[in-house]
């Protein structure tokens, strides 16, 4: 951050002693290899400039629609729901947030495994929640009775991030029913996995799945998340939400890629294809690899500790993504770039393996 | 909204009680003139465009710059701050938001003017604030005695919208001075009006301004906003934003509309010679009319009751503002359109007046 913090009596104490997410870096030097955020190497469907475009000729100085009705329609359709069941937010990254005001009052307890995506955490301190994080086994697993029954509010990534694993729509089941509060799914990276918990929705009443626009959309660059779930449960998100909080373009693009159902299997069989050859590479290399669901790899390097190797890519122009926690400190989290992405990667690898 | 709210233990109960914020209609009526949301009736910059487009052509399956660096600077040098002097949001309501997630605990006193922009009751609510309405004199004007000191957060819009009312920069300074918390003038919509509060902020280190790209940029249809405070206040935000709360269209769209101060200027020049020729036009129809420093104007009509007025306009496709408040049910608040939708605006009273 640009931003050194001092004390001072206008902010929340608890403000001034938290240490702001960090996402992974955007840096702009050219040649860069960038397999560190776990964008997708190709564009989003043709069909999303088109809808920007249209946008362009006219209508950018008007409020969008507040409540996304398009968008949503096309997210319901899509993945056979109502349209009272689905809500859009600025990012999944809003939609998580949005939770937390819906759902957590000061002091009660939020929880989630660990190691997962570090903006729970956050999230939970700015909204005074007790933490409660979950331990991974060291194969990165959970079991069902190390989730407190009485949780507000619990967060699983699944597939989660940076491990890769998946849980069964079983065991998540099993979780949701033996939750008093509400269970939120992350499924950012779902679409590369092979189930995904939508169907829990239409049983489940204390269920929140969230998904996102920027991964197999291949739409980082806008903010489009969207959460699907039982309709009081959507209807409290839309009660604390911004007015407007998802822009035209962001809408109109959401809905294209959404709609652009060929283009996007194409993507994600792409990506996949590419992450199974790549974890065989990396394994032929000595690399500890388990399977991944995710459009990543996490791995567990040869020959040099994790943070050297992170050291040696970044110096060949190639950003991967390590994690200063002593439980995973000896792991890499690579995105799974184009097919001649990867190649460098295993070239600069192999230069020093 | 389209969902009604039942009780349900998984929601906050302040929630369940909760109404939403209700935003000005955006309906899809071919032919309607639309004078209730404070929208420009002219375009963006021609240079938006042309900025989105270059985007279009590769870089949206990348994530957005987290910290807006590009637009910040643009903002930073048209008024005269330094980048971390400037906080960049998705619509200045996710601003208004991120200043209770910063510097407000639950049961604190959040305080603002009645009437003004009706987002900073919900926001209070949401975050458990107490809120304190200072009531505006019968002519919108307000006491400094009237403002508690020890509020932990004080909102005044500036110029107020229904009433297009201004408070002097000697009254904030005032205001500032007396207050022990911080101070968040709302500029939305202060490019239509003859003064502005940035020269407080390089004196008082409790402000934040906060401004929007909607109404004088003509960028509604995309989320931009921006506060500019002092450093430590600015970092704050900037910890408990999400990590990438600004779309790259969004910056590109709100960095271009900034740099183009010409056109900027013209727009502005223009509403504003609409809404005093349209002001002096229904003061001619008897129309109570005070000055307005916004691109609307707050009337309170002669011969029907304000009420009987919207539906009146509505009849005939025009749509305007009403607030349903004994204080204020008696006026109107109308937008400044085009030249001509004004024109058949008094085409519509005349036959009714």
């Amino acid at each position: 951050m640009l931003i050194r913090f001092m004390k001072n009596n206008l902010i929340r104490p608890s403000i001034v002693k938290m240490l702001a997410y960090t996402p992974g870096e955007q840096p702009r030097i050219p040649g860069l290899i960038k397999l560190n955020t776990n964008e997708t190497p190709y564009p989003p469907s043709p069909k999303v400039a088109r809808a920007i475009r249209r946008i362009l000729n006219g209508s950018l100085r008007l409020y969008p629609d507040p409540v996304c009705l398009n968008l949503r329609a096309a997210i319901a359709k899509r993945y056979g729901f109502k349209i009272d069941e689905v809500f859009c937010g600025n990012g999944s990254d809003e939609i998580l947030g949005a939770c937390f005001r819906a759902f957590v009052d000061g002091g009660q307890v939020v929880q989630f495994p660990f190691p997962t995506y570090s903006l729970y955490p956050v999230l939970s301190k700015i909204h005074h929640a007790r933490i409660r994080e979950i331990p991974c086994g060291k194969d990165f697993s959970l079991a069902l009775a190390q989730f407190d029954p009485r949780a507000t509010l619990t967060f699983v990534a699944n597939p989660n991030s940076p491990t890769g694993t998946l849980l069964s729509n079983a065991f998540l089941r099993k979780l949701a029913r033996r939750l008093k509060g509400v269970l939120v799914i992350d499924e950012a990276y779902v679409d590369f996995a092979k189930s995904h918990a939508l169907p829990l929705v239409r049983t489940e009443k204390n269920v929140i799945v969230t998904r996102t626009s920027s991964k197999s959309f291949a739409l980082a660059g806008l903010r489009v998340g969207y959460a699907i779930g039982n309709r009081e449960l959507i209807g409290a998100l839309f009660k604390i939400k911004d007015s407007y909080n998802l822009d035209r373009l962001a809408q109109a693009a959401g809905q294209a890629a959404i709609e652009d159902i060929a283009y996007h299997r194409r993507l994600i069989k792409k990506v996949n294809r590419t992450r199974e050859w790549c974890r065989r590479e990396l394994i032929k290399r000595g690399w500890h690899t388990p399977p991944s669901e995710g459009n990543f790899l996490f791995t567990r390097p040869a020959r040099h500790p994790a943070k050297k190797w992170l050291d040696i890519l970044r110096k060949n122009k190639i950003l991967i993504r390590w994690f200063e926690h002593p439980q995973i400190r000896d792991w890499l989290r690579i995105s799974i770039g184009s097919d001649a992405e990867m190649r460098q990667l295993l070239k600069i690898v192999d230069k020093s393996n």
